[in-house]
């Protein structure tokens, strides 16, 4: 199936290192800090609203998040929301930048291996760039990789334009990641290669429902150090 | 001095449209939203001063652009700013992501006469990676480009980074920017060409004092249209 890879794409957050628990973190404290005005579960559910009102705006990301939490801090108080609690949020967030970067295990090895078998090894990761940087210097691994490709998204269309900037054809691509919907499918859709490695933590945007794929160039794994068998 | 020119870098906010006055736009309407707690000149001064330090932590764009002025309005009312008041910087920052794309003049056949002569052009560029991508997209010149590298930040290993994802030489790479702290200054450092066009607006924090630049590689001009001629 890998027989003519020439480069291969690493989705970034929880396919190489802890992101989504982080989010969700933030998100009970948000909920705690309002609690006063609706049941923790109601202001969850007007937060996953207005995030994904504005993602086409805001895309993805911590700086995206925050300003969504503050927007929703506002709806969910109707307006009576303290500026202490504003505050608050604006000092979660700058927290959540500077969390440690935490890599899964068996990650270095394998992007050691890779190295070591000549593959030309990218990240390809939505968020914030500046975010995403930093996350990649602070983990250890960067010098494994050629460089970062930040995504503004992950349909078919922005799969064909990394193609077209990396100048390789669809088979000479393979995307591993943690999303069916972001890492997998698209991938698949423009003729790639994809290996899936399931995290215990899905954001609800990003999940869609694993039916079975048939796809010839598909694979799953539990964990990511099955793959050094698979090249 | 364009001999070896292989590809040509465009600096976006202000060399291919209309971007700061955009975002004094928006400060002014800011200081006037706060102008019961401080006068406007005092607002901006804090403005300013919280922007600079958050850049480490956010980097450039409008969203953290966003951020920065809800913490000032915090600051500057001694956290009695009304609720109304966030809403409104929420929705104006809003605003300024959905402005229209307005190219400078020329830039469009400039673009049309270096691609003409077979030269690799891409935009190199700070900010949000899907504003940007969305202000090119709505330009209609995103025909000429290879393709856009947002990055995080314009110094010079920013720039040696660039070159090695290229795969060119700093001889090979000319850049064209207003800022001559970043589009300048760094791409000389490293050996590369810099034509530099200055634009009558320049954030503080981008600008510095153009003492004469003794460098061989380095042109300015006065429009874009002028560069047709060098190459």
């Amino acid at each position: 199936m890998f027989r003519n890879s020439k480069v291969i794409g690493f989705d970034a957050d929880d396919t190489l290192w802890v992101n989504e628990p982080y989010f969700k973190e933030l998100e009970a404290e948000f909920c705690e800090l309002l609690q006063d005005y609706l049941p923790e579960k109601e202001s969850s559910k007007i937060l996953f609203q207005t995030e994904v009102n504005n993602i086409e705006l805001y895309g993805y990301g911590v700086k995206a998040f925050m300003l969504s939490l503050i927007e929703s801090a506002i709806k969910i108080s109707k307006k009576n929301v303290p500026v202490q609690v504003i505050e608050k949020i604006i000092e979660l967030g700058k927290q959540q930048l500077n969390k440690p970067v935490i890599l899964l295990d068996g990650v270095e090895k394998v992007l050691r291996d890779l190295t070591q078998k000549n593959y030309k090894l990218i990240v390809a990761t939505k968020g914030d760039l500046l975010d995403q940087e930093r996350k990649l210097q602070k983990s250890g691994i960067e010098k494994y990789f050629h460089h970062i490709e930040i995504m503004s998204n992950k349909n078919d269309s922005d799969y064909q334009k990394l193609l077209k900037h990396l100048e390789i054809k669809p088979e000479e691509f393979v995307m591993i990641g943690n999303s069916l919907k972001s890492d997998i499918l698209p991938v698949l859709n423009i003729g790639g290669t994809a290996i899936y490695i399931p995290f215990h933590t899905v954001w609800e945007h990003e999940s869609v429902h694993p039916e079975n794929i048939h796809n010839g160039n598909y694979t799953e794994v539990k964990s990511i150090e099955e793959i050094i068998g698979l090249f």
